[in-house]
């Protein structure tokens, strides 16, 4: 018989707009007082829009000049053609084009609507929003400036609100991560009945992605979520661990 | 600038290995009280398998006659064929077949590997665990009794462990629900600069299966996690409001 365990969420109050160089783990470090928190032992997820905006990951579109290619997408889709242009830029390969959506695998190797380039919640109007170019990278570098600042033990999670096929509806995933095994591993590890578990393998960044994502309502201004109750093991990253190759991908 | 909120995961001990035909409702209550909870104001996840396994969907393989298609793909993917049989009486459609992986779509057009058969944690050797025919239904049926005898207001959730497309690992999402919205719909509302947001659907369930499934290892034995913080509004199913219409959908 198993103990009670248990996980909790909380959404850090206090964060403010972010701008572009803005200092995240001071916003943070303020916030978590403010919300009567320590950022130690815990998991800080960290909706990307945020991460995106401090690093200047900003297009005023105006100033795009949309190619031919971009020109012909958007009026097939009736679509503005600087945001096509913004999300062929974001794009290695478009892998479905239909109903007016265009989804992309990014040049991270995500795939998801839109290359990630976001319209809404823009500091702007007229501008889009991309995401971080190395979503790891921003999450390492989060969590060492919080470290360093007296913060930690902790992971952080940067995340996306992404569709899926087959269902309807979006969840957050992570795009980044850092401080802990993006899966957890428990292959050679056998059943309640001792049988080897052949294919278990959580996705445990994705897991804290989508629970922290119920706190953060696109509309609801929170764009961080503190997570306690879950085990700070290994490390890794989640275009290394979880995007998953190419030659073993039967949808690419 | 919006409150702190908090949601809470939080184990139930106690649930003990389910037999064909176990009041789950009685056991829930059980385990509920000697986990010190109320199964009041939140939502109960509850892992497929004991749901599976107390509607007595249980097949023993050495009672299963494969047919030449299930000979000749598990020959192909060295497979055991009365495995595959199963697979293939639970499948509506195999979507890809490589590298000895199914992906099937099921019955009630859930896509995922092997048709949601499972050989792990089953109550003996030789025998596979299925899905349950309308998991709405149980997760309704499970809700009803609950209620009758005292608790709630409350939802229900099941979840089964999903692979995605594009991505390493494996999360929890929702194959019925009954008490909440599967999805939360905004369209219609403002972002924070009073746009409309066209496309934000939060799937409310499936986030909550993935954030549960923290709690759930698969060896753990901990086969039911009580969510609190979480707004119980509106209903539906998982079947009608989650699965996407294949005439909108692009994966399929």
């Amino acid at each position: 018989m198993s103990d009670r365990r248990s996980l909790s969420f909380v959404s850090l109050v206090g964060i403010p707009e972010v701008a572009p160089g803005a200092d995240l783990a001071e916003m943070h470090l303020a916030a978590a007082e403010q919300t009567g928190l320590e950022l130690t032992g815990g998991v800080l997820v960290i909706c990307q829009k945020i991460v995106s905006k401090a690093e200047g990951r900003l297009v005023n579109l105006p100033e795009v000049e949309p190619t031919a290619e971009a020109l012909r997408i958007a009026e097939e889709h009736e679509k503005d053609p600087r945001h096509i242009e913004v999300i062929l830029r974001e794009t290695r390969r478009i892998v479905r084009r239909s109903h007016g959506i265009l989804i992309c695998e990014t040049h991270h190797g995500f795939v998801c609507a839109n290359a990630g380039v976001d319209l809404s919640n823009t500091p702007a109007d007229e501008m889009a929003i991309l995401l971080p170019i190395d979503p790891d990278a921003s999450a390492q570098k989060l969590r060492n400036e919080l470290i360093e600042r007296g913060a930690g033990p902790l992971a952080i999670v940067i995340t996306d609100t992404f569709g899926r096929p087959w269902r309807e509806g979006l969840v957050d995933i992570a795009i980044g991560s850092a401080g802990i095994a993006p899966i957890e591993d428990l292959r050679g590890q056998g059943d309640r009945r001792g049988r080897e578990l052949v294919v278990t393998t959580p996705a445990t960044v994705d897991a804290l992605a989508a629970g922290a994502g119920l706190l953060m309502g696109k509309a609801a201004g929170t764009p961080s979520v503190w997570v306690t109750g879950i085990p700070l093991i290994g490390d890794g990253s989640v275009a290394e661990d979880l995007v998953r190759d190419p030659s073993t991908d039967l949808f690419r």
